[in-house]
């Protein structure tokens, strides 16, 4: 291993469940990646710990060595305060108050930068994907919950106490099923990927048929958003329907967004989009367009995002090559 | 009269049914005002005629002449281009991409400045009444209708189509009442003050007793927002019912606006909010900060505006003073 000069970041996407680390050229592009489960049970410097090695391996895979990279760019679950490097709080980590910045760069001699994970998105996709042209963009990430990151003016918007995008518990149906936060009717209990598994295995415990019994067994055990596609493919319609309306409380949310803040770009993106793209994508965008008043969505795009998981490492290497001169 | 140094800006609110004019002093001290009603019906140079005697008639009634003033800044019910000074699209003046600016600056032979009347008032209420301070600022107008103005690091935010703050139309109960929009449950459609007078005009036909036919007879002919606080302070628990409703409702848009954008401060304004500030306001606060997740709404202010009626002219007084350089 020669030594390089410094022209790689490294972009982190800190989940509950996994770490994922990328490394990047200058251009953004993905040069190799590296994956951890997050182990948060064990504590936080244990998953400190895990993320520094997860950066490692990263650099380790495309034959780099740490002193050939600028800095390290990290998206953290929860609300997080850049200046200070704090992550101020992460439900899903169950953290408060983490030095994540000032822990890592004293394990990985780097510099690190921290922000929200969907701010982060946001910003890989308006960078990476839309070369940055959007003057205003909100990005919309389906998966275990839903988030969001706004882009005001070409910056991240983050509010007054850093937590911006919490569009997940925005309600859209007041008298809906329950949330996860005490409320009804969030989007995130209409639309997650753990509100269609619920409605799916509470319809199955009432006797619905579904494929997704043969393909998993009884207990759907390891139900998966893929595992939604699949069944839907083979002709599933009770699967189909469930999609579907998540798909249609979805364009709602897309149309509310358009309504108040009228951005240039509606970007959808996350897992669930990832895996179920072709069966929700024309149905949000459908309801979008109804739901948004007459003339306020002329010429918006609502894209689905083409960076699918890796929309948060590369965000990461963008915040990362923003806030370091090159060597 | 003597010719003055041009120390006084116009501001004025122009309104579906009513045009507003008042003068102001360089700090936005209100010296005297001018109404008149609009007559849209009349086409559009009838309405401007009207605006400028409004104006005429302000500057009459504080014992100036025009040239004593340094501009006037006025909102329009719509979507607004401040830059090419025109309405691009008003629906209750039915109006479509009318050069405002120029019309009046002809006939007033001053400088004058549009921009869309939620957002002038967000403008009033952030300059004028809080001083300019909140970084982010949402205000929320209920009135027969119910828009927002946004304010992002301490300047009105238009978006990409200038419609931003587009409130009124977002679903908060998708199975809720039908709305002018030709959807359901939209914010308008729960909270308006149309909203509030459809439903009681339908629970009348049904039978229903208030106090509201004693004072205005059978028909409800000519009901205002100040007759439902009249009839609640009587006693009338039907009435009651209604804007409690209306007032959770609004709540709940409030705490979908800290979810998304988290702004430092949310204003509620408008005449609805006006005449029945002490029967809606508290149940409005609760119920935003029973929606609001956890931790999101930590410091943010909800206020009620004590600038009332004045806020349209006040935010145009402030738009034509940020324009304009003192001679």
């Amino acid at each position: 291993m020669t030594e390089k000069k410094k022209e790689h970041v490294i972009g982190v996407d800190l989940g509950g469940t996994k770490i994922l680390a990328g490394v990047f050229d200058l251009e953004f592009n993905l040069l190799g990646k590296s994956k951890k489960s997050t182990k948060s049970r064990r504590g936080v410097e244990a998953v400190i710990e895990r993320i520094a090695r997860c950066v490692l391996d990263a650099i380790d895979e495309c034959d780099l060595a740490p002193d050939g990279i600028l800095g390290v760019g990290i998206g953290a679950p929860g609300a997080t305060d850049p200046e200070s490097g704090k992550v101020i709080f992460a439900p899903n980590l169950q953290w408060r108050d983490v030095p994540l910045k000032a822990a890592l760069e004293k394990q990985l001699k780097l510099p690190v930068f921290i922000e929200n994970d969907c701010n982060i998105q946001a910003l890989g996709v308006h960078e990476k994907e839309l070369k940055g042209r959007p003057k205003h963009l909100v990005g919309i990430f389906l998966g275990t919950g839903i988030g969001a990151g706004v882009v005001v003016d070409g910056a991240l918007y983050s509010g007054f106490n850093r937590t911006a995008g919490e569009i997940g518990h925005m309600v859209l149906d007041v008298n809906g099923p329950k949330c996860g936060c005490g409320n009804r009717g969030c989007f995130e209990a209409l639309a997650s990927r753990t509100a269609m598994f619920n409605r799916i295995l509470a319809a199955v415990k009432d006797g619905q048929k579904t494929l997704l019994t043969d393909m998993l067994g009884a207990g759907l055990k390891d139900m998966r958003s893929g595992d939604l596609r699949k069944a839907i493919k083979k002709g599933d319609k009770f699967v189909q329907q469930v999609v579907e309306e998540a798909a249609a409380f979805t364009g709602i949310a897309v149309a509310n967004v358009i309504n108040l803040l009228n951005p240039e770009v509606v970007v959808l993106g996350g897992g669930v989009m990832q895996a179920l793209e072709d069966q929700m994508f024309d149905i949000v965008v459908r309801n979008a367009r109804k739901y948004a008043m007459s003339g306020v969505d002329t010429g918006i795009q609502i894209l689905a995002s083409t960076l699918g998981d890796d929309a948060g490492i590369t965000g990461g290497a963008v915040l990362a090559r923003r806030n370091t001169p090159v060597k």
